[in-house]
């Protein structure tokens, strides 16, 4: 596919190739995301930020990845504060807020909402999650780590041995992720959740069809033995039946310095799409684990603006004129 | 009047050349909100942008126009969020809130509270719609979007036949908008409503005195036929006393395909404030009208962009420089 | 200290130099804050506004100040879109948007959590309010208005005399205040609260370690003869023990023309944090002192744009920079 103008509403889109291209433009946004110059590419753009539902690290990180590109954000939050609440349909809303700007992010709690609104905008929109759907900028972030972390390793993503750990079935960034991860070769997926919270079938099977290795395992330790990389995920109680299955689970599959240091190989990278729970009885992700070098989850957040910058430059067909509208930054970077 | 450094609180202020002269700016805008170049005459400008009663497409209208002219805009959102609800005296917010921007844009419940705050603030305020009072940029933006489309025809504003349609005691739209219609010359208004939501008579006699002929009817089928614009507004069911009486009005007031062919001219066009409420029991305006080359609502919704650039130009005396502020786009407009 | 680079959390970091050092910068930020020039030297940073606890006039203050030198604003408002609601700690939080933003203003109701915060970012924080604790960027405007209308005087702020009027006990404004002040010259304080609101006994006996004098009354009418200051905050109902013990008190520590023309020195200055409660229950500073040219509550809200450009300036060290990059506006200023 080519990004140039287009919607980005699932990770459907994609092949390997396109991917790839879009990471080079992001590993060439990182001068302008650490300070080093600025750019004013997207000078006089407007991006609409539309999160009918809300969401604080997305919205900001799409925000401040266009204003990094020399672009305008303006921001719609909450569904209440819209026309939506009025019964005015997605069409309508459509037609009218693609007319004041030029290329929209859009999260909306209904699956399939930002694909009809797309069909009417007149300006390309990127999902920003819709519901237990699609949030694609999130599995891109996720691959782009996955993919940099590798690099450290001077491995490629090819070949690697993924856990995907925590609720599976409801984990709509698992899903998104591990169909992204199958477009690369010859990929061994552990799967590591309760049965009741299972990686749906079709996507066992689609990633089988496609040549790939997968393992389902309700036991951790040999879940994250051996393998290259682990995707957390949270497991929340009321997915439960009862709260005493829930209680059995409980503990199970959390990530820790003492089952990193007893199950996994030195070199295993940890990730999680975050927000982490730290309260007690949930810390799927202890923080205990923070002085790792391996743990790679504000990596990934950082990835995020990269992506980003790199999806708004590539579909608004700047992405080789970045550098000729940068300049020197006139203060003192304070960033550590 | 002249719009240099003044509030616009009301449609009264207006007389036609003044609104004619905005005009012409607003049109010079179009190259700018088609992204055909861009301009930074505004750099550095701050609009504060004061929706004490949330409004999405107006908000973000006001917005998108202070940005494309090289602004900024700095947003409060909500009275929970504001020390008016703290008991602060408007006097007293004005006086503050004034000293952060250039230009405010305000929304609030309460008639006359923006011309009050107006009346304290250093800096001038556009009236973004105080409860059932006024809404003046709405009015300019339904008249130019007439203007628009009556030269489309190759017709102006003079000697057009419109019909407004629905509530017509409760809508400020049409009361402004009746108000501004009327600085042209012999235009012919026909009100079609229920009885018990007829324009009010104050209107209605103000208008004929100017000279304008009026017709008030409950059939919609006469009150449209052989008019040049429709504007369509909203029927909502709590205005009538009881439920069976909002049900014999029903589907009365309804415009769809099958109403326009069957009592309109081909060129009639129709316009509508937004939002129409899609859902089956209000339906005032139908979605099988969307292909229909004369319904105007989108163009409204664009021209508001256009107007509102245009008020912010002309207030903050900057029509003429426009152009000399203006450069190229570096980016790929993917606008359809 | 130097304010590179450095968190701003708390008065307790100032000494009088470092604050002389700020307030000359302040004072040269006046022509951009008047719009006689623009400058454009944070081109490219972005401010990271996390209101946690909404505030509009210090939100829009510190907005508006980042904008006036040329850099974005994020906006981040309440916590109920945050993830600090789904559990997350305030070091994730931290780490995560600390990589959206170059400084980032944070408000939070828990005193203390601010600190932290800034314990784990990567780029600056300055304490848009923590609860009850601290606000020094209010404490540094307040100052500085002391500073510029004594200046009007012929005089510094070292030997004045202030009363400082209200409930001192819970008010984090007057316990930061009359630390700042303290590091001036021989200064005379005049605590005038109830006796169960009085300042706490810890400030006052540090005031007068360090060489000050204070003296605490319940009488208004005493506590602001002859001084050169009142600074008025609020007593609310709900910090008595009954409402009859709140009726005794009500009233007799109102500021209005009648107090003032009877117990003031006619170049008294009269300051207030606002916002000041104007209903008839409350009301501690009346509207008939607004034409009183030393009611200084509204410079002190504009001196607030300068105090928040000149930490911007000096945090990210462009304090010497600011006229470099400076331009004539090309918009006709309307402010009055």
């Amino acid at each position: 596919m080519s990004f140039l103008g287009s919607h980005i509403l699932s990770v459907q889109q994609f092949e390997r190739q396109s991917i790839e291209r879009l990471f080079t433009v992001a590993e060439r946004m990182r001068p302008y995301a650490n300070r080093e110059k600025l750019t004013t590419v997207l000078d006089g753009a407007i991006l609409g930020s539309l999160f009918f539902e809300p969401s604080t690290r997305t919205r900001v990180s799409f925000g401040s990845a266009f204003n990094l590109l020399g672009g305008d954000v303006r921001e719609t939050v909450g569904v209440e504060t819209s026309s939506l609440a009025k019964g005015e349909s997605l069409y309508d809303t459509a037609r009218v807020l693609s007319g004041y700007s030029d290329i929209i992010v859009m999260r909306h709690p209904q699956p399939g909402s930002v694909a009809e609104f797309a069909a009417a905008s007149r300006v390309p929109v990127i999902n920003g999650g819709d519901g237990a759907n699609e949030h694609p900028s999130q599995a891109l972030l996720d691959l782009f780590t996955m993919h940099q972390e590798m690099r450290r390793q001077e491995r490629t993503v090819d070949n690697i041995r993924i856990a995907m750990v925590g609720d599976l079935k409801h984990g709509r960034t698992v899903h998104s992720l591990s169909q992204l991860v199958s477009l690369y070769d010859n990929i061994s997926f552990v799967f590591v959740s309760p049965k009741a919270l299972a990686m749906p079938e079709e996507i066992t099977e689609k990633l089988m069809a496609a040549g790939h290795t997968v393992v389902e395992t309700e036991d951790l330790a040999m879940g994250i033995a051996n393998v290259d990389v682990i995707y957390q995920t949270r497991i929340q109680e009321e997915r439960f039946i009862s709260k005493d299955e829930a209680n059995q689970y409980r503990g199970r599959f959390r990530i820790n310095k003492f089952a990193y240091s007893q199950f996994c190989q030195p070199t295993t990278v940890v990730m999680h799409p975050l927000p982490r729970d730290s309260r007690a009885e949930a810390n799927e992700l202890d923080n205990d684990m923070n002085d790792n070098p391996n743990l790679a989850i504000f990596r990934q957040t950082d990835n995020g603006v990269l992506v980003r910058m790199a999806m708004f430059a590539t579909i608004l067909g700047v992405e080789k004129e970045v550098d000729r509208y940068s300049r020197p930054i006139s203060w003192k970077n304070a960033r550590k």
